[in-house]
């Protein structure tokens, strides 16, 4: 079953090996044993739903714990010690868009909040329940799991929007295609979700971010029903996904999408390539972005993930087998490595590798097969299972990201890390924090930071502590001139942040058009925008 | 110098050669002479201003009259016939972000209507003065041409949003760089009008569609002023740069706008390839689109575009040769043209060439070198001077365009080919139609017809002939599901038909956002989202 506290199902583990532990008592020092609250316990303190009874609405207070926080660290703390805060009154799943519109109605005539529900895989708050007299209705898209239509022709497929990435990739898969969209959330989170908080996957530089594999559509508003055709591409006017994509559920529930597929890859390849050092490695990677070489991911890590990531490998014999080759080659302490996929036809595939390590081999870069980004690829939805071992040790892990110009990634990604480090070395505590540029375009790359540290076994002070880094380095980046989020979206962590980067006036147009599609104020109230004006204020002040 | 009534400098001519005259009496008939109205008496006749002094406006007729429409048939037709229907009062030229925030401030104090002018190439009617009692001010962008800011590691350059094409190239050229956005109207069309207006170029298969391009910018809005400021990418909320792409004139004024560039290519390479007929050309198409193989155009020619091409090539010698040796490889009557570029480094545009002659030859088609590709290349920009020639013998030429799925191309194409024959059957008169795929992508492709039929000499007869005519492929277009424009926009043209595919929820969630950057409806009225909702609901009764 779905772990209510933690990272997926609950008889998955990824305990943490003895070397791995030892490295990070290195790091950040020994960590505490954490004992959970119990979920009968959290049940027991839920209060009495606020909602009039609806045939589609289950009041039960486990249905509405379990649907009522994401996996932000704000939510994990919540869930952990058993101090969930708000949570929804009721939690709907319906089966159908009469059904989502039905829900809304009710909604409306009781003048409850709507909150939608995907996966419940957000990092930044986007599922929590507003303070206040108002009744909070949640509600569960997970049965809009649906292969609707299916065009070969045309590579497009339409689902239910509540359809989780393994289910929509086995469907296609049946079929020859793949949607080719893996963010790291892929096991649980949605299509849906992933439009509304303009997802971006692994493997985007092939695939396309979702914005590019979002065709059309339909969206359930207060106001009405939004259809959106999917054309091959339009001139005419203003593009209504971009409406929908980013919208948070601030304007509706997408209950159907149209995306585009691709015929399942012939091959689908992971090099790893490693360098001497930082500029090297991020010179080479602007030089193959900037090439336009058709890869399907291009992922750097810095010299600190760089190690994090051999130490944790397990396999020691071969590991220090290889740093011996790679030293010979140049690549010893400060090395940097760099996984480059590409996937399609074998040709094409062996062409774009080959023309990507020609660059990598100009700039210092020792190619080093395919094992580690074999290793990596059957990894790629399992190392956040590793969150769960590591709080059971007494560590918290949180993350954050942005995307900036070419020629402040280096800087951005340092003051992200320093920024960190201030907030915890202020506690008496350390930070074992590390980077790696997750997604690379011509004009510059993401930035994608983690942050290891320990817990104390009080929830108000590692709140407050979360808090005070949270701040700290999203002010970092928004002082770098990086936008609050590239992958993860916006909702209530971000809010307070959005104002640096869209203006008031832009902030003010967003509004408008929440409020067209939703004059009452029903949808997701407080996410995105914010009510948070005055903490906005207060930011926007402290960066002036 | 430009002209006034009709494509591009008055320098340039390129006369009809007496093949294509006789080519053309046998599809449609023998041409009259036609005899333009002059430039004074038009200017003698033009209203005085009706609006105050300002420094920046000038109210000379000639000046109005020069800057008062665009390139549609319908402003053809007005200029030619020396009718041009209701003209601005007062045309601004801008130097600076502050000259036309001076200038929006003067208009709203004065209640004028806006129209943004930049290359005067619409051809859907984006410049044309409303009727009515309100004064009107063009505001013609040319002198906000400079380049502002050039960042070669984020390959990022920002212009005066009133650049025109081949200013922008040159001094993007001068260092190396190129942005690659080459619509047909290049010569003229400016950077701010391309990204209003969604426009498409050429090349857009390398370089993306000026959608891709645009990174951010300033808009001078009634409201204020917008910075949209250039991510590599972002999640965060809605995408401002999408409420002004499309936006046509209806928010603001884009003053300033930031695009990504590429380095020059190596090579820059365009090959033919003709197949048996349209069946296998379409085919081999859609694998070569859905294989993603990064080549820069795809352009397909139907068999009377084809024909048409060869005919009026000029060198009836080596075409001749040329067609009997397609003809032993099988490609005779019906045969069809594609045209594939690919642009890059020399290995890479070698490799995407070969891979995609591979897929072609899987489906008869017989590659034909590299020679009519580069003669393609060398009048892309001149073939729309004919039109000039082609009015001076007595014919009209108008051009319509959508973007549909594969499995709907051909039947579309068909449907307005049809469409267009039915029209000028009814009206005794033969048409010219041919078509071509401009665009092409995995989902489908743009469609591109062309239509050259015979004018009357009378305005009002070819007026309303026009009318028809454009009522009638826009139905057909939007009876075969696709957009009503792929490439050149909205304006007032192709109002009536926006409401099909964006919905009455859609339109209005538009024109909401109109209002909120423009809440004294300054911008360009009736523009885009039109000021016709009768004759909207007439087209949508109609289609029912």
């Amino acid at each position: 079953m779905r772990r209510w506290n933690g990272w997926g199902d609950d008889t998955i583990d990824f305990p943490l090996q003895e070397d791995a532990l030892h490295f990070l008592r290195e790091r950040v020092g020994q960590g505490i044993a954490m004992a959970d609250a119990a979920f009968e316990d959290v049940c027991n303190r839920v209060p009495p739903s606020r909602l009039r009874p609806h045939r589609l609405v289950d009041i039960s207070a486990p249905v509405r714990l379990r649907n009522g926080l994401g996996q932000s660290m704000q939510d994990w703390l919540r869930l952990r010690y058993g101090v969930p805060g708000p949570l929804p009154d009721g939690v709907a799943f319906p089966e159908s868009s009469e059904q989502v519109r039905e829900l809304l109605d009710f909604a409306a005539r009781h003048d409850a909040a709507v909150i939608p529900y995907g996966g419940g895989t957000s990092v930044v708050g986007h599922l929590g329940a507003p303070a206040g007299a108002r009744p909070v209705l949640t509600i569960n898209l997970s049965r809009l799991n649906r292969l609707l239509d299916f065009d070969p022709d045309a590579q497009l497929a339409t689902f239910g929007a509540g359809v989780a990435g393994p289910e929509l990739e086995a469907q296609l898969r049946a079929r020859g295609y793949t949607l080719g969209h893996f963010p790291q959330s892929f096991e649980y989170s949605t299509l849906g979700g992933w439009i509304v908080t303009r997802s971006s996957g692994q493997q985007s530089l092939r695939y396309g971010r979702i914005e590019q594999l979002f065709a059309g559509g339909r969206m359930e508003t207060p106001q009405g029903t939004l259809h959106i055709p999917a054309f091959p591409a339009s001139a005419a006017g203003i593009d209504l996904r971009e409406l929908v994509l980013g919208s948070e559920g601030r304007i509706g529930i997408l209950t159907e999408a149209t995306v585009r597929i691709s015929r399942l890859p012939q091959s689908d390849s992971f090099h790893a390539v490693f360098f001497p050092g930082w500029r090297e490695a991020e010179t080479a990677l602007r030089h193959i972005a900037q090439a336009r070489i058709p890869l399907s991911m291009l992922r750097l890590s810095n010299p600190v993930e760089t190690m994090t990531t051999l130490r944790l490998a397990g396999n020691k014999g071969l590991i220090g087998l290889l740093e011996r080759y790679l030293s010979l080659r140049g690549c010893a302490h400060g090395k940097c490595l760099l996984l480059m996929g590409a996937s399609g036809d074998r040709l094409p595939v062996q062409q774009a590798i080959g023309n990507a390590l020609r660059i990598a081999r100009n700039h210092h870069g020792v190619h080093a097969g395919e094992a580690i980004g074999r290793k990596w690829k059957a990894n790629r939805f399992r190392n956040v299972y590793l969150r769960n071992a590591l709080w059971g040790r007494g560590y918290a892990v949180d993350t954050v990201e942005t995307a900036i110009d070419w020629l402040r990634v280096q800087p951005t990604m340092h003051a992200i890390e320093q920024a960190a480090a201030q907030v915890l070395h202020a506690e008496g505590e350390r930070v074992h924090a590390y980077t790696h540029l997750s997604h690379i375009y011509p004009q510059g790359a993401s930035v994608y930071s983690t942050f290891v540290y320990r817990l104390t076994g009080n929830f108000n002070t590692d709140f407050a502590r979360w808090r005070r880094l949270k701040a700290a380095v999203s002010e970092a980046i928004v002082a770098s001139g990086g936008t609050i989020s590239h992958q993860h979206g916006v909702g209530t962590d971000h809010a307070p942040y959005l104002h640096a980067e869209k203006g008031e006036l832009g902030i003010a147009a967003m509004r408008q058009v929440f409020r067209h599609f939703d004059p009452q104020g029903l949808m997701n109230p407080g996410k995105l925008t914010g009510a948070c004006n005055e903490e906005a204020t207060d930011v926007a002040r402290k960066l002036a």
